[in-house]
């Protein structure tokens, strides 16, 4: 079962609600915005990703007839909603800041206009989408920016939550900066660069050190980087060293070693030494365990002499923060504005689009939320992308969206370059949002 | 793409040692265990969850020949190694601890007995699974066990990561005895019960809150459970008691309403009221938003007339502790005990069961764990569910396994019952896995 597509990916309440609109002919435009209300407490920004897999979810959006059979047996739809459903097709409009765009509270990065019932159907999966993927590029954004670019690799498929948050974090971290990933398939779903080593087991199902190390560079003599930590990790290096002139004899040049364990820093001290003295001076560090921004951000203070770092568990499950409170609200229903008022989850009504402001070395400076009536001198964020339920352009290369992100972080302020909370980047309401608030609070 | 099933969904470094095991005919038998480290700082237990995932990706590990094609043109691997993958079907064995038992640091849950470079292959997608059900598991086991019998219900999904994880998170958290899930398509894939009821933007979409009262109820008559909190909690209930009784002349009766928003407690007292004195005793307050096990502690601790709660996101990503410390060690090769020593990581050796002793009244007293080999008087908690690549006996139903988490819930010691940090449950480490520990050090 392919769970990308099928309308049956929702809340059941999606579609009991549609039934109802189906029965009661409510089949007017409706306008739904996604945007995230308040951000976790080290966030001082986040970076839009998830919008290709979105689009994809609109375009491909159907359901089987073995699905629609096992509705039916539900008992809960009418016969009118089922034949809606059968026949149901996206066929919407959809606009979005790009990918990779920095964002803030409250701000819409993605609006639905499409008739009700589809709208209000494909709620869950576009926030299970966006929720995801931007968590994770704005974890991901994080190490980038303390990382002092050296190359960081995605190791976290084994703790990420299922499969599909594997790949799609995979995608996410290389959007924000991350210089590729270890998860194979990944690889060829969004042609993202592989990195790979060897693990402990390795080492363990040899009788010696020594030998596995050089099984290792003759099965990989073009990537031969050796993980050394599995007993001794100075000791191992020695041993890298010994081996190092038989195997360039077979032409085989050590690339590198990595640490997985211990004081990484102090560690990577001693086997640079052991590497330099031992005429490896090519040979690179690779560093991983446990790794998050905190850690890189300590590792790389100390001047340690590491090359490169991956990062796992805590990137792919964004472990300081592992969800948003992100929302997809109606913003309008058959040209009437509204908002929902329940007691800390008010919303701003009506179509919005989002202007950007900068200074004038380029870096940010304050974004404004208007209505689309509204003219503003800033740059226009929000910008169409699906029109009757098709793309309007082909899906942009995963590389060009990853040069949009890194120049999205170059033009951040200092203040929200801080892995701590900073006080909080300027968004205006603009007075025409403000006035048609208040205009919708009467007439409810 | 379904990712579930292929040799792709793995770290680079698996297929890169696989190479080399093919080369150097390293294809003895390998025994890798799965367990937890440590746990997060406020789990006394975790519940076992995700076999029968781990089983259905083994019965089905396979590489398509566009996949294969994919990994000959990243040239990384020789023909041998190609030719082995192309032919790759896994035939090893399989021992676990049944779904949903409860555990401890360092028990082993799964044990994979299979040719070195298979066992290796599986690795990630073992961990994968396992790590995210017996995350969410053991995170619902928590409410479960503070809710006071009353229902709990999966509202996760659009928060959940990926598509994968709202589903088995539905699975997992069914399995510890949640009532249902909102998500149709687990409800679908798992057999689950499913529930839901309506949205704000369902209520923003009618002019006014009654009509859309009513259009739900018509749509849902044997399923009428109204969303009450989009503007004010206690108006919109006397609006429901206000219409019930032209609800009641088209045969439906109000099944419940749904609160939202709010101080949960409070409205729920006073919405209970109304209710009653509305002459509608019999419909039920169900809560929902941002619940979580401490949340339904303290609301079932204040008396608030609530009859079931919606938990969403904190249960689906298990935001207290998104991931577990968990490993898949190799233990032994050819026959030959192995462990890793690396620095705060070392592992015990060799092929382990777990033995668990109960005090007189049932209740768990303490676990051994020891070798294959030696003998215990405790019960056996590692079973064999899968020879040669096939499962042993058909995958159980679901329902059963959420017996079996039921009894074990019951079982636990009072002291690990608690939501917060416990002195931890006895794991004793048999002699003669201590006399092993120290043989493998000697020769290493």
């Amino acid at each position: 079962m392919n769970p990308s597509s099928t309308i049956l990916l929702t809340d059941l309440y999606q579609l009991t609600m549609v039934q109802a609109y189906v029965e009661q002919d409510m089949m007017d435009t409706a306008v739904f915005e996604f945007f995230v209300r308040r951000f976790p407490a080290r966030r001082n920004f986040l970076m839009t990703a998830g919008l290709e897999q979105v689009l994809d979810f609109l375009e491909q959006l159907h359901v089987s007839p073995a699905e629609l059979e096992w509705l039916e047996q539900t008992g809960r739809f009418s016969r009118s909603c089922l034949d809606y459903l059968e026949h149901l097709r996206f066929s919407g409009d959809v606009h979005a800041m790009q990918e990779g765009t920095a964002f803030f509270p409250n701000e819409p990065i993605l609006r639905v206009t499409a008739p009700l019932p589809q709208a209000q159907l494909v709620e869950t999966r576009i926030m299970n989408l966006l929720n995801f993927q931007t968590l994770i590029a704005s974890k991901a954004a994080r190490s980038v920016m303390v990382a002092d670019r050296k190359p960081l690799i995605d190791f976290g498929l084994r703790r990420a939550h299922g499969a599909e948050a594997g790949l799609l974090a995979a995608r996410a971290s290389y959007l924000a900066g991350f210089a590729g990933t270890a998860t194979v398939l990944a690889g060829m779903a969004y042609d993202i660069p592989i990195y790979g080593t060897m693990a402990h087991s390795f080492v363990q199902a040899h009788t010696d050190e020594t030998t596995a190390f050089e099984h290792f560079a003759l099965a990989q003599p073009e990537h031969t980087v050796l993980l050394i930590d599995t007993y001794d990790t100075e000791a191992a290096a020695h041993k890298v060293v010994a081996l190092a002139p038989n195997l360039q004899q077979q032409g085989i040049t050590v690339k590198g070693v990595r640490l997985d364990s211990g004081d990484l820093a102090d560690h990577a001290r001693k086997v640079r030494r052991i590497l330099d003295e031992g005429g490896l001076p090519q040979a690179q560090i690779l560093a991983s365990g446990n790794l998050d921004e905190y850690q890189l951000q300590r590792l790389i203070a100390t001047g340690a002499p590491i090359d490169s770092f991956a990062v796992g568990t805590a990137m792919t499950t964004s472990a300081d923060a592992p969800s948003l409170d992100c929302a997809y609200k109606l913003q309008e229903y058959a040209g009437r504005p509204c908002r929902k008022r329940s007691e800390g989850k008010a919303t701003w009504p009506g179509r919005k689009q989002v202007y950007r402001h900068y200074i004038q070395d380029g870096r940010f400076d304050y974004d404004t939320v208007t209505t689309v009536q509204d003219s503003d001198s800033g740059d226009p964020l929000m910008h169409p992308v699906m029109t009757g339920g098709r793309r309007l352009v082909p899906a942009p290369k995963l590389t060009e969206l990853r040069e949009w992100a890194a120049t999205q972080l170059a033009l951040l302020p200092d203040s929200l370059r801080s892995l701590e909370a900073d006080h909080p980047y300027e968004v205006r309401i603009s007075q025409s949002l403000q006035d048609l608030a208040r205009a919708v609070d009467q007439y409810v």
